[in-house]
């Protein structure tokens, strides 16, 4: 009993170590060429190998002219979903809640008036609705370019499952969680901050159960939190890997995450089940490409990983 | 701990009804046409499933040259490698030792009279020696076939490790086990016997430690077991899939083993890590090709598999 439980935690704390000396780089390398389809599966998506692909966009005509001039001019009245929240942190833990933002329908011009300093808002302003906004929010920027990476869509056997555009303040910030999608994040202008942390590190990450909530942003800058009725708790990562509390979560002091930033005109890619943390320049703009992932074997290998740092951790 | 333990036991029990569940067929699926490289690295190798290619070596002369009429003339008194064993258990449990066959260097031509029933003698014969000896033993059968397999090589863009020569017995047995290779295994005349069971099912299947030894058959069908000395005790599968002893190995029960029959001018892609019993027709005669398996995320996450198991075993 004690003396297995020993061995699972050594087992646990040694995949990621592991990871590390097997396959993983120490940092993110950086490709001057796009992979061939057979290329990125072999070397990247089949290893779940992050890397970062230079001048990857430089045929769509977005890179030079997404100036927010033209994105006033093109997009101007429309409505759109803002993320508001009063400190930047959108779908992360606060006051022992996992706390979503408010979703503000708003003109992209009034927008666009918070984020260029024209017009003071209370709170934080951060487009980031990723169910596909791009095609549905901002059909007038499609012929800006391509609707899909080829070599991607020809490497997985599909097209992408959603297209979503980014564009917010330098205190947006997207807390530390991972998704189960190939993604693919092309900055069109500006840069990303990306903290990376391999699905091997899982063991190393705290999960807690929070009472969902949204934020209420008021003109005068204060905020109401308002609890979600009736809702499950929410599985989240309560720390903050840019300061992380290891008195609290002292497994976290073997995790090792690894930084890059993604400048314009170059593009991410982020394997399935990679936690990531992300910050950007101030209007920064970026459009991703979601695929959906296989849940074949590497994924069925994560749950077993996640069941037994569960099992582990006594939650 | 003790809570804990049981939780680390369902997750081992679940990772293989899971894989199941999500990308494993219930049979070995039979393909009409060669998978290009792209589909092939997609659909079978990053997943980790097995499948019969009907019509694969068509094109090898040596499917309709190489009768033993042919390869006596062809290779006749050059010395080969043979495996003889009492029993035809060849690197198998016995006698709670891990044997080995008795490694006899003769004459193809006397192998072929005692496969062709023209002299008698004692013990199971097998050439199966697999560390490329297709090209080291048999290098005058290489025009009969090609080198590699393009659309294998290309996916993982580099050649065989090892092609291998199988002929022997219908009594001799290749125990249960894995390998670290990608294997394409082509069968030239008779048919192979293949029961398979995927990586995920390791917490089913029981390891012990055993100390290794070598058969000597004698004439008159007598055979010594001789210790290797100073020897470490080799990790082995003391479990026969055909006649488990489920009162032994309870665990076995919630394996699901399949079983696929590979018949002359067919090929079977093994993944790297499943588990495989084998067993052919009298005579039959194959060749694999043995690719280095990657040491990716794949391998870590059953390196940890196979931890838990351990640790969750008491061994």
């Amino acid at each position: 009993g004690r003396w297995g439980m020993e061995a699972v935690r050594r087992g646990l704390r040694r995949v990621g170590e592991e990871a590390r000396e097997l396959y993983l780089n120490q940092t993110v390398p950086y490709l001057d060429r796009a992979p061939t389809p057979l290329e990125f599966h072999r070397d990247w998506l089949s290893p779940n190998r992050p890397f970062v692909l230079r001048n990857a966009i430089n045929h769509w005509p977005a890179l030079s002219k997404w100036t927010t001039g033209y994105l006033r001019e093109t997009v101007g009245k429309q409505a759109v979903s803002v993320a508001v929240t009063p400190n930047g942190y959108a779908d992360a833990v606060y006051q022992n809640r996992f706390l979503m933002p408010e979703e503000r329908r708003m003109a992209f011009e009034d927008f666009l008036d918070v984020i260029e300093g024209r017009k003071a808002r209370a709170g934080v302003f951060y487009i980031q609705k990723q169910c596909s906004n791009l095609t549905d929010e901002f059909p007038q920027l499609l012929p800006d370019l391509d609707s899909h990476i080829p070599w991607m869509s020809e490497a997985l056997g599909k097209k992408p499952d959603a297209v979503n555009f980014w564009l917010g303040e330098a205190a947006a910030v997207t807390s530390l969680h991972k998704d189960h999608y190939e993604n693919l994040y092309c900055v069109i202008s500006g840069e990303k901050h990306f903290l990376l942390l391999p699905p091997t590190d899982r063991p190393f990450i705290p999960y807690e159960l929070f009472q969902p909530a949204t934020y209420k942003v008021y003109e005068d800058g204060s905020f109401d939190v308002i609890d979600v009725e009736n809702a499950d708790k929410v599985p989240w990562i309560p720390l903050d890997p840019l300061d992380p509390d290891l008195s609290r979560y002292p497994e976290y002091s073997c995790a090792r995450p690894v930084q890059c930033t993604v400048r314009a005109g170059e593009m991410l890619y982020l394997p399935s089940l990679w936690f990531h943390h992300v910050q950007q320049s101030h209007s920064c703009i970026a459009v991703n490409f979601w695929y959906d992932m296989e849940y074949d074997i590497k994924y069925n290998y994560f749950q077993f990983l996640d069941s037994v740092t569960k099992a582990a951790s006594g939650v």
